[in-house]
């Protein structure tokens, strides 16, 4: 047997102590075990320090009233009372999913909540329902703009889901830079190097440094491009939900002069709102492109989501590996 | 006085002359001379006798039966029975328009439409009224996708517009090639060399010459994450449409095989859905970006659809110049 079931109930057991409800545990408590399954170690038990330290400070609120508003049957504004991200996004795609079996689409915004996560694990709920959905989230600044010196977007991902006709989901999952933040904070707790051409250290020159790289600026993909898709990632998930945007959102591991503040925005379509057999077109869709001719050593053309899905399946055959400092993160948290 | 009256009015009257009626005539003259107007001349009269080529082949249907079907008061799915792109775009963005006016989110799905220029030409339209609009359309091949050695997706932009609260749109569209086709097209036509890291040549080797480029493979935007951006478009627009997609929309300039069936996909949603004053709340967001350090030589730093704006403002005031290719196009065009 592995050690999954027991750190899902480890974790449930801390955000228990914490003050959050058994509901509200769990949720948390999946979200972060599956980041660890898919290999996701960035949004993962390393961040569970981070939440717990956010509620002793009154940051994130463990027992919030979020309130639900309805603007029509397909559109509902959530202010999640600082709750854990979790907790906020768990009930803003279940709500985008009744919205979108009712009337074709869902649209839920959702202001005061917090760091979710990954998106993908809630664009995979709605894909379970054969539903397409688009999901924003903004970020703490972590990107300049174009043009600009200092970081101001945060990592902003944009993610795309959709159903496939088989049970690996299309799961596009993708921050504006050239690689996750996350990422990064590893690298700088495992004094590992980062790439090159991923970040500039604080004076503005390229850096393989992750601790240097934390303190200076994360580049975006592809430039004015990279730079527009995050401007629209803070428009549609804090501007348009009236969250935190324009480089407010507060960083969870260091800021800790008020809760976050993050927006999202949760958009869901009924796969066959058009045609009458979504499941044959896009298997079809992808037949096609998996047959194309393929670059040298590259076995096999994989759609977004087919990788981050084998890797959950070997995972969940195993322990969940922790490291040094995550253990004595839980020790902690268990015993005071 | 300009010649920019003037062109509009050739260009209605040459697809007057190909059967197109007045509305529809005046609509692809707007489109198209706003096209060179922001300086997108890829987009503009350089494709004025493809167009007139697929009517006179009848791939394109200079007299459609264009069905629009309620699927909701918010949702619309249109059957453009293969217009010319601007007809079914203007139609489209039009009733997503009127749709989320009336129930703040307006949906519209287009199957048997062709290439219909800019994206942004269409986001503005809803910004004028106030609305946020995502735009996504497929086009015919030009990007290989992650790891296969043929090109299958279009350049399929990512179009997003916003109100700013200023007459200055934001218009953020974005191929998620590293450069549009049509720019390439062009240097191909004045044997004009493209920057290095754009595309690669049928053999799967980098190369500068355009001629080259556009008969191997234009590189996508961050590797992985722009490959995956072109399906999720490919997907929005074509699967979900039941559109032409995985490769099989048609080149307009050298696939006479069929009409082109391009899919494209509007959303627009009310931009004050959620929070009071969302002109107040972008506008801040805006000053705030602006404000930041700059890096050295930049003097400002512009959000995406600034610069087209600031083009269109001077061009208006010029003549549009034509190159001798397009001059001999447009000759022939009114002399046959």
């Amino acid at each position: 047997m592995t050690n999954i079931t027991k750190l899902k109930n480890t974790v449930k057991k801390i955000f228990l102590k914490k003050g959050l409800n058994l509901n509200h545990s769990k949720k948390c408590a999946d979200a972060i075990i599956n980041a660890e399954l898919v290999g996701a170690h960035s949004h993962g038990l390393s961040r569970l320090k981070m939440y717990c330290n956010r509620i002793d400070r009154k940051l994130i609120n463990p027992k919030p009233k979020i309130k639900i508003k309805k603007i029509s049957n397909s559109i509902s504004f959530i202010d999640a009372d600082n709750s854990i991200g979790f907790v906020a996004a768990d009930i803003a795609i279940k709500k985008a999913i009744q919205n979108s079996k009712k009337t074709g689409i869902g649209l839920v915004a959702v202001k005061k909540s917090g760091h979710y996560g990954l998106s993908g694990f809630y664009a995979e709920k709605a894909v379970k329902k054969n539903l397409i959905s688009l999901i924003f989230t903004n970020a703490p600044p972590a990107v300049a703009p174009h043009g600009a010196l200092k970081s101001l977007f945060g990592t902003n991902p944009i993610c795309f889901g959709s159903p496939t006709g088989s049970k690996i989901p299309f799961i596009l999952d993708s921050s504006i830079t050239m690689i996750n933040r996350g990422k990064i904070r590893v690298a700088a707790r495992k004094k590992q190097k980062i790439p090159e051409g991923v970040a500039l250290d604080k004076f503005g020159n390229p850096t393989t440094n992750a601790i240097k790289a934390l303190e200076g600026v994360q580049l975006p993909i592809a430039g004015f491009r990279g730079s527009g898709l995050a401007w629209m990632v803070d428009i549609l998930s804090g501007v348009l939900t009236g969250a935190n945007n324009a480089g407010k959102v507060k960083d969870p591991f260091d800021d800790f002069s008020g809760p976050q503040n993050v927006g999202h925005l949760f958009i869901t379509l009924k796969s066959n709102l058009f045609v009458k057999n979504f499941m044959k077109e896009i298997k079809n869709n992808i037949k096609i492109i998996k047959k194309l001719p393929k670059i040298k050593g590259v076995k096999e053309i994989l759609y977004p989501g087919e990788n981050k899905f084998y890797r959950y399946k070997r995972n969940v055959k195993k322990n969940i590996l922790l490291d040094q400092k995550t253990k004595n993160d839980i020790k902690n948290l268990l015993d005071h």
